[in-house]
């Protein structure tokens, strides 16, 4: 037999009954927070037009994405995340009737990626997306909504990462470098590598005073005191209104109760081309990815025609239920089922009997008495017997 | 902008929310029946190797599998049902354990399909696999829970046919006919085209009474009394047992109180290489389609290695929506939102508020009283007037 038969392709997983009754748990969970947060949960097709994934504001890769072509040679791409199909639905079926969208999504993503969660090439991901709204305020709804959904799964020891890519847009700006020496600088700053960055800034001609903010930016994260330092190094009105913008998002959190979750961090520039403003990461000592991210993308709904903009966030599901296995949490007691064994005579009565188990809420299998079922592993009524 | 970045592949659809609202409602009551009647939910991955769905004993037409390559050249499909991951999970993960599993899932299966609701890329499937129990008492129980799933799940207007692939594989083996004579046949029974099967059946050198028998299937269904009939035009051992099965199957669904539901159609010859024995459709007068399909596949499991018998059914969550759509009962009230509106000044007492509501029960959301939301849409609390 050809082993490929036999095996899970790589990158993607079988859930057994427990991970899949502990997996159904936390995507409701999360749905359920984000319903009653006023989010609207919307569904999008598993694949897309390539078109729709095919954009300057965002970097999907295209060696990344999982392709194949339709019947009339058209490129479908898997979606590799959901934040690209929900605009274009918002944009062609849902702004015409409403100026602010708060949508939810529970779906899968795919792609080749190597990075995060070993090779995964498909992974479930509950998500929100606020469109039509910009300001601090929708920000700080979304990362509120963010540690909420992370507290109702279970999730305790976490912290949301605040940055900002506008103050390092702002400082860059200055800086006059093409776009090649912006992106390695920005690579360095967001993997912290101080010692790097130093040498090549060393190698260009910029002044020592925004040198030197832009090594300090590696270091620039935090609670509040980091504020007053980031408005120290601003270089223009664009840091300044950065600083601006991450302080009243930090003091809306604080009023919140949130303070405990949330550190700023001005050095975190993933997704730099994507995100416009505030952008966020969830993290958690027991794994080393992410368990979600987010910002502001005032672009992407653009690309599809209507000029909105837009902040959310995508959560891991698998990332979720590692943090609860980690933190042991993940023992859940599955329903015990119960066997009714029956005669053929008294089937009839026997099934009557089961429906009123069901209906209790009891998990109930009616069985003829001549099969056997494991004492350890079901409870098993004899009916005749009873 | 290119078109097709605005548009949604066809054959696949967007869920907007009140139509996801809906489809999240009618998967979670149909999971719930399952779950109750004993079966534990798996997840299997989008796609699988190829090679899962390259065998003898399943009806998987290539052309309409979407496939790709993964990273090392392997062919890649998206499932085109979940009975064939199933089967192989089974196999390799969960008979070692158990010798009767009951399994049940809710996710998508995709492929070029041009039949059925018009053009179908991407579907949701719920369904169940009793795997380990041969007998009619295994094919009566997931008929019955196919019923009471659909009951549920809101569909009351629908029969179940039922039939037997063994009566007509026991009447053409006395024909000796070669395999393409017997797949015509096959398909002008499966079609209840009377007419020209007489004339095929005329070309071919059969005996009188095997001619007739095999013209008589077309019209052999109906309530009990089909079972006499079937046991008159019985040429072999083989068709007798398939009677008897058959009748054994009616026997305890009656027993069940389903007797209003069911109909017995010998000439049901779909998947005829699939299924081993009984085979059964739910049909709604409201749709053109099966709202659900199943039956005996003894033969799949032994592709992966596990000389198992099995059964089973699948039902589209889109027809079941379909059939509720047609009989008005979509009308699902959504739950309204209630905004509250805030100064600045306020929001850390208005956000204890709206959490109080969001445990209460409520979808809510915090606005700051310079931002307007239309009071025909929502229910609006001016949280510094209380």
């Amino acid at each position: 037999m050809n082993k490929l038969k036999l095996q899970v392709p790589s990158g993607a997983w079988d859930y057994l009954p427990q991970e899949c009754a502990a997996k159904r748990k936390a995507e409701n969970t999360v749905r359920n927070e984000f319903l009653k947060s006023g989010y609207h949960e919307i569904e999008t097709p598993s694949f897309e037009h390539y078109e729709v994934f095919m954009h300057d504001a965002v970097p999907y890769v295209q060696e990344n994405m999982i392709k194949f072509f339709d019947l009339r040679g058209r490129i479908l791409a898997l979606r590799p995340d959901s934040t690209g199909p929900i605009a274009r639905l918002a944009a062609t079926k849902l702004l015409s009737q409403d100026d602010v969208l708060r949508l939810c999504y529970v779906q899968n993503a795919y792609g080749f990626f190597n990075h995060g969660i070993a090779g995964k090439t498909e992974f479930t991901q509950a998500g929100v997306e606020l469109i039509g709204k910009s300001g601090a305020d929708a920000d700080a709804e979304v990362i509120a909504l963010a540690i909420r959904a992370l507290k109702a799964a279970g999730v305790d020891d976490f912290q949301i990462d605040i940055g900002q890519v506008a103050y390092f847009k702002g400082l860059i700006k200055s800086a006059s470098l093409d776009e090649e020496q912006t992106e390695k600088i920005r690579l360095l700053i967001d993997t912290k590598n101080s010692v790097e960055l130093e040498y090549e800034l060393s190698r260009f001609n910029i002044p020592a005073d925004l040198k030197s903010a832009l090594l300090e930016l590696v270091s620039l994260f935090g609670g509040a005191e980091v504020l007053d330092k980031a408005k120290s190094l601003a270089r223009n009105e664009a840091c300044m209104q950065a600083v601006d913008n991450m302080k009243e998002v930090y003091q809306i959190l604080c009023d919140f109760g949130y303070e405990q979750y949330i550190s700023i961090d001005f050095g975190i520039l993933n997704n730099f081309n994507y995100y416009s403003g505030i952008l966020f990461r969830g993290i958690s000592g027991a794994i080393g990815t992410p368990i979600l991210s987010g910002g502001r993308y005032d672009d992407l709904l653009n690309e599809f025609g209507a000029n909105t903009p837009a902040t959310g966030f995508a959560m891991g599901i698998k990332e979720v239920l590692l943090v609860l296995e980690q933190a042991g949490m993940l023992t859940q007691d599955e329903e015990r089922v119960t066997v009714v064994r029956c005669s053929e005579k008294s089937r009839k009565e026997a099934y009557a009997f089961v429906q009123e188990l069901r209906v209790q809420g009891k998990c109930a299998v009616l069985e003829l008495n001549t099969s056997s079922y494991d004492a350890q592993k079901y409870t098993v009524i004899e009916f005749d017997e009873r």
